[in-house]
């Protein structure tokens, strides 16, 4: 898909809240189950019946993103995926999102067009359809999304583990903590890292996998690896612990924490935003593309190696 | 439904992301299509096979609301009513929202808390569920609403005016821009028109009423009388007239015009936010609770008893 251009320097006060709709619109492309797309009062689909599952994030301005580390394609990459992998963590997938842009006069009217270009391609990857937005003055730049989607199978909760199953992983994790603690020490490389946090790749086919290969209970790795097995163990009434052998160390988390004087480790074990996925399975029941790190018991908390685990372990908003 | 309280003084910061979202979701009841509310990554409903309508809007403070100008509640109530409304203008009714709620650390937990009281209240009046939400830090108070819903007959969509039909209105008519012009002259009355913009009191019923009784188009009035016809206009590709004669101008409408120099019919005219919702039908298919305001003819653009409008149209946000 090719971006509309403006002149450079053009704010998104110059062009004008209808005349950018226009041209945001005309980088969502519809799937067939969009009966009617943006531009009415409402976006109507056609479903069939079933469960539908919805999420919605908000990311704010110095607070998810910064312009000056990730370009604006990338931030719609970052946005859709964070939501695509919501829908993902049930076992489903997303087929219609919605965005509300809420931005400065002054904001080039081009990084709102690049912005919806990343946030397009994300969709695409599992065939979703951005049906539905709006547009408006904020004196920074947030974004709301929400995305809908269906479960083929019954959605995995995260209540559902029992102690004697299997905790297991499936994406990537570890990679956007190990590029945001280079970015935050004024490094570009490892290139890898970096393009990691600017743009997750979320393991889309594995949350439908695991539903059907009978995950008990799913969440999406998003505040942190320990913050998030802690959500899922306290949901299901039931104590985690980690294997810190089972996770295989990449190459170029070594080299950050080497570089910046910290443990491996604690990149995977704290990291968030990679919108990696842990699941819980009858032992034996793992699917292929999921890594067993851990085991399910009676209590409560998550212990690293069956001791408690004193690294950060996440982040909270307030 | 009680809302918690919270010490005076206890800030958002104070009480915490996790704190504040367990008291939030008490305060949104369940409907039965609801099979997993908030909590987990994803709500998951159970809807029927067909047409599912879809909106979403931000609010952003300082731009579509002042705490000082309204309360929380109120606010709740707005961001509620503005979602349910798009909804209403398809012809259907919403089941499910969403909300994302940004908010500086120092925003009063019981803000946040009476903001959601307000708006599972006005929810509830057409039955729907608050879903999911995201709760996030940000340096002003921003908004994010979307909401999902069904349509029992064909959507009603702004294209679908001819020529020889005729155009109706339903719900009450610059009430809110009465309030906003009130407010904005620093006084607090006559408080029903106040309370008209604080709250206004989209017609929930009329949009389905409309749609079985053959609407042909329909659009809710948000920006403004003359340039929410003009939508449905360009996007029917018609012309329409509005007979000014046909507005029944209230008797607060009168007052504060005699108050502010003004013109009751502008108010009407160029007012926005009451919800109220625009549609045209065959002429003699008007139904109980639409008032006949004007006539589609050939050509494109709105005029006021055959001529030009030069009073104020509506707003744009950029």
């Amino acid at each position: 898909m090719t971006i509309p251009t403006v002149p450079a320097g053009t704010s998104l006060a110059d062009v004008g809240e209808f005349g950018l709709i226009d041209a945001l619109v005309a980088l969502f492309p519809q799937g067939e189950h969009v009966l009617v797309g943006p531009g009415d009062d409402a976006a109507v689909l056609r479903v069939r019946a079933g469960h539908v599952v919805v999420s919605t994030d908000l990311l704010v301005e110095g607070q998810h993103f910064r312009r000056d580390w990730a370009s604006a394609e990338d931030v719609g990459h970052r946005a859709a995926a964070q939501n695509l992998s919501d829908i993902n963590a049930m076992g489903g997938t997303a087929h219609s999102l919605t965005i509300g842009l809420g931005a400065p006069g002054d904001l080039p009217a081009q990084w709102a067009l690049e912005f919806a270009r990343g946030f397009a391609d994300e969709c695409a990857l599992v065939g979703a359809s951005v049906v539905g937005g709006d547009l408006t003055r904020a004196n920074e730049v947030v974004i709301a999304v929400t995305a809908i989607g269906a479960c083929t199978q019954a959605p995995v909760l995260r209540s559902g583990a029992e102690p004697g199953q299997v905790l297991a992983i499936a994406g990537r994790q570890g990679w956007s903590a190990g590029g945001l603690a280079v970015l935050g020490r004024g490094f570009r490389s490892p290139r890898v890292l970096v393009e990691a946090y600017r743009r997750p790749e979320p393991p889309y086919a594995a949350g439908p996998a695991a539903a059907a290969a009978g995950a008990t209970a799913m969440i999406d790795v998003s505040d942190g690896l320990v913050a998030d097995a802690g959500h899922l163990a306290a949901d299901s009434g039931v104590a985690i612990d980690l294997r810190s052998d089972a996770f295989e160390v990449p190459e170029p988390l070594h080299a950050v924490a080497a570089a910046t004087g910290s443990d491996p480790l604690a990149l995977i074990l704290g990291g968030g935003e990679d919108h990696s996925l842990l699941a819980t399975f009858d032992p034996g029941s793992v699917p292929a593309g999921w890594t067993e790190v851990g085991s399910v018991g009676e209590g409560e908390g998550v212990t690293v190696d069956g001791a408690e685990y004193d690294g950060p372990t996440g982040w909270t908003h307030y």
